[in-house]
């Protein structure tokens, strides 16, 4: 199965060129799955909400979602892409998943980084895993790395691919990948945004470095920090699906859920301060 | 704060010679919190349970204990070390935490590794975290990196300092400690052994390298691979409490508990399967 990253520079507003940017690179390749960055359509900033609204779509009928399902089809790559999605009042930083079957799946992002809390709505689901025929697929967005639970949760529930739109600013993210595949057994594909915003006072700069990494932490694929490239690597998503670390150790069997379960729960304790 | 480990080779068996060689490296020095290895006192391979349950000693009455309690009291330093617990009929991969007041902690490793599963029952209780005046310090063992739900639920309960007795084989702990920092806004010093061990046809490398990592994922001191040695380093724990990230991001408020409680405690969920 070949998998892959599209890493570009996002234009702020310009739905349309950017849309035009994605087709034209992806377009015609052959890839089985493909991941494009956070908010790949909108660009990161918006100068307030009304900005967001106005650029943001629904899904499934924004025009996003239509292209990019049209491209599946004829293509057969199934697609994630990062994008701003209405939702009767509410906005979300959501990604879709487009496959060649035509079905159109939503993830809307859980932790919300700095800012993106003046403009979107957290998301109100349970991660879910997505079966694309030849992978079951999971989706999670840029800051939601950070939290070892939305990984975790996704590999719980049979997810072989995690699937990760970012626009990541901070270093941190493609050092720790190789972690969070090695301790779920999975395979990791996150696709970064280059290039810099600015709005007002806020300027921020994108760190590039989308990678692609293998359940035991080996990266198969890594862009450079700061130009539009797009890496293909094929893999067999099944060995994910082995989680025997040694002849008498098995990842989920393992795991105490009888002792951390309830500890996980409380978010309120800390007891340091 | 100073706070070290000790790398070290233990020789299989010979408990006595182990302690004097960890007194003699310790004793004197200056250090607030010293983390010694995993099974420090007996070695890590037993020839079979018997052999164990005889090397193996009840806390807090045993000699390991007895004699690291007195060196604790006598340096003003804190000790943690990971050693072979007798309780009634049971058999423990535990740790102790000593201090200059006198108390006397236990922690017993949650997550067994491979042959360990023939010798020790795994640790029947929660992780707890213990205040040893200087900072909150909570503990685990070797194996237990690999869940993450180690760490956060130390760290949900207020660690500062994770400290982490090890007998690591396996190359996958010193490169993703930086992670369980980050992730956890917490220091941890992994205290591994170096040295081989033969019995019957089993045959074990260990891979040193211990280290010191800080909240921010810095490695602010690493052990070479193959030779003994101890590390001290300054530290002021009080900075692993601010778990803010950014000016709208706090780590702990940000978990999405009410959506990945439930799922995180089922561990039968695997869909793909």
């Amino acid at each position: 199965m070949k998998v892959g990253f599209l890493q570009f520079c996002p234009q702020r507003g310009q739905v349309k060129e950017n849309l035009r940017t994605i087709i034209g690179l992806i377009d015609g390749q052959e890839c089985d799955l493909w991941v494009l960055p956070e908010l790949c359509n909108t660009g990161y900033l918006f100068s307030d909400p009304d900005e967001a609204w106005d650029l943001a779509e629904e899904i499934p009928s924004g025009s996003t979602t239509e292209k990019l399902a049209e491209i599946s089809v004829r293509n057969r790559s199934a697609i994630v892409a990062g994008i701003a999605e209405r939702d009767e009042d509410q906005l979300y930083n959501s990604s879709i998943l487009v496959t060649p079957k035509g079905d159109i799946f939503r993830y809307r992002k859980l932790h919300l980084f700095g800012y993106e809390k003046e403009v979107f709505s957290p998301g109100d689901r349970e991660p879910e895993v997505f079966n694309i025929g030849r992978a079951m697929v999971g989706m999670m967005i840029c800051f939601d790395w950070y939290f070892p639970e939305t990984a975790r949760i996704l590999m719980l529930k049979g997810a072989q691919i995690i699937c990760h739109p970012s626009n990541l600013v901070l270093p941190y993210c493609q050092k720790s990948m190789p972690t969070r595949c090695i301790e779920n057994r999975v395979f990791a594909i996150t696709a970064n945004r280059i290039g810099s915003e600015v709005v007002g006072n806020r300027e921020l700069v994108f760190t590039g470095g989308s990678l692609i990494v293998d359940p035991l932490g080996e990266v198969l694929a890594k862009a450079s920090e700061d130009s539009e490239e797009f890496k293909i690597v094929d893999i067999v998503p099944k060995i994910s699906s082995d989680k025997k670390l040694t002849r008498m150790n098995e990842l989920r069997s393992d795991r105490r859920v009888e002792l951390y379960g309830e500890l996980l729960r409380n978010g309120d304790s800390d007891g340091s301060e």
